[in-house]
């Protein structure tokens, strides 16, 4: 999608490189980041300059590339798979992609492994793509029933950024979005801000900017009273991890907009890719919640007067704070799923019926 | 209550001047500012150096009596109550205030009036003060009855500031957790960060520092999984202005805080002295909800590396945002109102049986 008006992708790979677009750094710089090592890439994914579950999925697969090409011995391979699970611990597609990379790799000839990694995670980076849109046009469907109904701009309300940036083009939330847009139905997007990282904010309203889609960032704190007041007729979220029984672990403050969705009778809906589904994991409450560093919440980024990117310290100097970044949703607050293979219910059975 | 341990309240009158606590340089900067003119007193409202529904109320009361030193003239008078009235639109104590003023004053002998308004100041000012007082030890009993079943820290969410800076002292939400504190009970205060204006990290976080109340910052996104997870035992949250059929109208986001209580079946208290009951209006929707600049979401105000207060710009320059103060918690979420009347049903008769 576009970047002050040329298209770009969340990754590449180029002359033995990994490519990325640093997202620390906008929405105040777009600056395009070379992955040189192994170790460029696992901290690409700690520290967030790539995020959204499948673009760290993406990443992943790349970064086997680049511990290859590093060292192409199959114990430190292997070693690097597991520091690449490691690195961030809630969003499951980067287990997807290390496992599905690795069956590739493991039982592959030494002078070729190189380039069956390449191959596999521009796969990986394919089919997400290929799927996104699949995503695209499958949740299209329902922003065009509600706008024969409505025949007014649709107000869609989404969370955190499940945009192009998270995925590699078209997004997993945004993808329905994009695709009306495209078709000329009118979309008006709210954006949650998405406290602490302000994801929302920084990528998903940035993103939309680019694309010239109709958008207006509110406080986490705001759509309840919009969707009491009539002024969402749908949400779109991504998912960082859903389970077969169709709970979905989303960034944090998801499940509470789930709740007033369901409060006010709108639709929640979640759009994804299968490689967000976690088949084996049945209960919520093994799902591990990452726990990120209390800075991201007390110190923040912006432009000063001066038009200089500065930080600052917005809490007490005295206060602690925690930072949570994920919540669960309850499958019975999820309307439905938008998956590649189409949209279903978010329960056993749903996901079955599509995939199994 | 204490600053650097030193006890003040939000608003005193000292030689013909009005002396407030300047809320917003806190928690940066602790300023006692002076109101010399009417003009002072309605600015502090709007530009909310004063906040939080009880103590704009004083203000305005004080605001009164400076319109009276200023020129002692019933039109004047009017004048100014309406100005004030108008000043901000959502919290019924202002009106409430005004209206309690102005019933004593248009009957006051002309070289009288300004001794009665001060008088009368106050008296709401005293009134407040006692009031939150018997809150707090209403609501205390509630900490008690869940400490008794506990038998170890109490955690308790709180949204926004409903602490004594919001109110002369004591508070509201924060009354009964003074008192559990002053009675040894342990206490773990979640302060709601409170976005756009971080009232919960600027003003609840750093009051509970000052007492000595053990707190963290979160942000507003990750209430919802904390009751989940079971760590928190209780909510206690404020009002602008309360309907007569228990409805809530707060600080933004109080809605959904109270929806993951609800689904979570942890007790979610609203605390409120009777200047908050609004008697008139019976349909939530009648409730003016304020719509407050945008720049309180799209800038933010913080210390940088050399401790100096800088206001950065942290949402891209191309984006809009859309700054809405409250909204309204219908009654079937809340648990119990805590008045200073007792404990009652949020509905009309509970609020009748301790008030009508």
């Amino acid at each position: 999608m576009k970047i002050e008006g040329k298209n770009y992708k969340t990754i590449w790979f180029e002359n033995n490189l990994v490519k990325i677009i640093d997202q620390t750094k906008l929405p105040h710089k777009f600056e395009i980041k070379e992955l040189k090592t192994f170790n460029d890439a696992v901290n690409a994914i700690k520290n967030m300059e790539v995020r959204g579950a499948p673009l760290i999925g993406a990443t992943a697969a790349y970064g086997l590339v680049l511990s290859i090409i590093e060292n192409n011995n199959l114990n430190f391979l292997e070693k690097s798979s597991s520091d690449l699970i490691n690195s961030r611990p809630t969003a499951i597609n980067l287990k997807w992609a290390v496992d599905r990379m690795m069956q590739k790799l493991v039982t592959s000839e030494k002078n070729r492994v190189l380039e069956i990694a390449i191959n596999e995670a521009q796969n990986i980076c394919d089919e997400d793509e290929k799927f996104c849109n699949e995503i695209g046009l499958n949740g299209l469907t329902l922003i065009e029933d509600i706008y024969k109904k409505k025949n007014k701009t649709i107000n869609i309300l989404t969370h955190c950024n499940a945009g192009w940036l998270a995925t590699i083009n078209w997004g997993t939330a945004t993808a329905p979005i994009y695709h009306a847009y495209k078709k000329g139905i009118p979309v008006h997007i709210w954006v949650d801000e998405t406290r602490p990282r302000n994801q929302g904010a920084n990528l998903t309203s940035f993103e939309l900017n680019e694309e010239g889609i109709n958008n207006t960032i509110i406080a986490d704190n705001t759509g309840g009273i919009l969707m009491q007041k009539g002024e969402v007729d749908m949400c779109i979220v991504g998912s960082d991890r859903t389970l077969s029984n169709g709970d979905v672990c989303n960034k944090i403050g998801t499940y509470l907009k789930a709740l007033a969705a369901y409060d006010n009778k709108i639709p929640f809906y979640v759009a994804l890719p299968s490689s967000t589904i976690d088949w084996e994991i049945k209960d919520q409450n093994q799902i591990p919640i990452e726990e990120r560093n209390s800075e991201e919440l007390s110190h923040i980024e912006g432009f000063d007067e001066q038009g200089e990117i500065k930080k600052i310290q917005i809490y007490p100097k005295k206060s602690k704070s925690l930072n949570l970044a994920f919540d669960v949703t309850p499958a019975k607050y999820v309307t439905k799923l938008i998956t590649e293979k189409g949209i279903c219910e978010a329960s056993s059975e749903g996901l079955n019926n599509l995939f199994k």
